[in-house]
């Protein structure tokens, strides 16, 4: 069975956007590969190394939204990216065949510099970055990434990588390709990206009082004065999703909003609906994992030593090729 | 007790410059302070990526050397920097509070880009190469790391590095001060600096034959024609080594050169019985650890769990102070 890794920064709790981008795709995924889903620990460090107090109840939201959401440490292997110690010896590693040229012309390093302007990102540690990112993929010879777009350039470094080191020491990592997702950014309530720092988002944990709210302040269409006149889906938050969390629904939405035959107040109305019968099972959930907080650290621990195992074993295969010895 | 952390890169053999320089210096430390010598292959490792094959045959050659020029492990740690994790762990923790611009800074970067030009060394290890040499100090808290003069700038580096963690995450790192070796560096038989590129040293495995072949090849002072000429000992490469190796008597060496009551062969001559008592001691315990590369392995395994022991508990700490969190 094909290999799969992904992960996550531990930034928070997670919202309505990472559900659709990320967390729907794997839950599909572990049911057709051997999945390895990461709390990307390390890399939350590269960019928010200045202030580390909230990273352990991160990781514990994060965690239970995952599970929440339906991944399953019965189907997948859930670990904790610096508690398996090879992804710092496999990222020095290949740190020391990785040309600082590669890494300079990666899109999103001068770009996340700018975006995070409050962060001084000029560190050697985010240089790295992908160094790391290649490392995650390579330690458990992973072959499918799924990712979105803006990640591409990431991948095909990995592959380069990869091939760099199969020509210095043998053939050791198979190339992975990415799995790109199929669907389209979900906007927050006020139309922009959904994201944290925009205070947007309708977040897993959002009682569904919040959530009615959020989406009584959701953007619709400035130019619909009343209900006779004919809406503009296009642009219209509400819209966005009935498409992406109403989908067999989406055609009747958009002709009625068209012809003017449905106000937005009962569209919203419609959706809150809609998304009240998704997040109950989340929620659900959500409420058992919080009041047993021993159960995600029993999750993680295994998930932990399943890695460690594999990314050993990797290593220490890694270990004979590169030094001629391997350990233990 | 002080710790002393130090380390050689295993690059092949060792050469008497290695004697004089570093590992005199080590025998004796390791009678005062707590003292971990360290087989720094993943520094070996930065420069010397595209070919690995003499990796396993240089550590071995070069731990026999150490043994046999009187380091113990009964009185110090010996161990295999790659086979204690911990080494890459703070390598990337500490890359990524380290900014670039410290380390674009650091006056052997260029130096040695420019002196390997053979190899390709514009590496994000490379660049990171002091970085690691600091997770190398630091993951020991040691405060004692005897150098030569061209390497303070990598201890100040690690001062600062030190100093940047604990002002994030607390008092975790004493500062390291450097112990600045009081010897001059020992010139190769041609009178340039000893080094294996030059083809020009004394190596500790080398035979008393040619030992004394190489005593014989010698630069002395070229204006010297006949025994009667007064000599000039400065600049003369016979001198140097009395001056390393006998010093009891070199300034009866100089005034009797300056005098012209010693001729150059007969110098030569009372050189290389005085290198004959030095290496007889060193050649004995070769052949005895060169016939049971078992014991070698021992030894390393021994120092490796040691080091490993402190290791993981100083990283355990830092895991604590960084994420707010242990681990196992």
């Amino acid at each position: 069975m094909e290999r799969v890794l992904s992960g996550m920064r531990p930034t928070g709790k997670l919202h309505l956007g990472h559900l659709l981008g990320a967390l729907k795709n794997w839950q599909q995924l572990q049911n057709e590969y051997e999945c390895f889903y990461m709390v990307a620990d390390w890399h939350a460090l590269t960019t928010g190394y200045a202030d580390t107090t909230a990273f352990k109840q991160n990781i514990m939201d994060m965690v239970v939204d995952w599970l929440s959401a339906g991944i399953s440490p019965e189907k997948c292997t859930i670990f904790q990216q610096s508690h398996v110690k090879e992804h710092a010896e496999l990222y020095l590693l290949l740190s020391i065949i990785t040309p600082i040229s590669w890494l300079e012309r990666n899109p999103t390093y001068k770009e996340q510099i700018i975006q995070l302007a409050n962060v001084d990102l000029s560190t050697h540690g985010f240089l790295g970055y992908p160094v790391l990112q290649a490392a995650d993929i390579l330690l458990y010879r992973a072959t499918v990434v799924p990712i979105g777009v803006d990640q591409a350039p990431h991948i095909e470094l990995t592959r380069e990588i990869a091939r760099r080191f199969n020509h210095f020491y043998g053939n050791i990592f198979p190339e992975p390709q990415e799995k790109l997702a199929q669907v389209p950014k979900l906007p927050g309530i006020d139309g922009r990206k959904m994201s944290k720092s925009y205070e947007n988002c309708i977040y897993l944990a959002d009682t569904m009082d919040i959530v009615a709210k959020k989406i009584q302040n959701m953007f619709t269409d400035p130019t619909r004065i009343h209900v006779s006149d004919p809406g503009h889906p296009e642009g219209c938050v509400v819209y966005a999703f009935h498409q992406a969390f109403n989908p067999q629904d989406e055609k009747i939405v958009k002709t009625e909003c068209l012809e003017a035959k449905r106000g937005c107040r009962a569209c919203k109305s419609n959706l809150a609906d809609i998304l009240k019968l998704i997040m109950a099972e989340i929620h659900e959930r959500q409420i058992e994992f919080r009041s047993s907080p021993k159960i995600i650290e029993q999750i993680l621990e295994q998930g932990n030593k399943r890695a460690s195992k594999i990314a050993s074993c990797t290593m220490n295969e890694i270990m004979k090729a590169v030094f001629g010895a391997g350990r233990e």
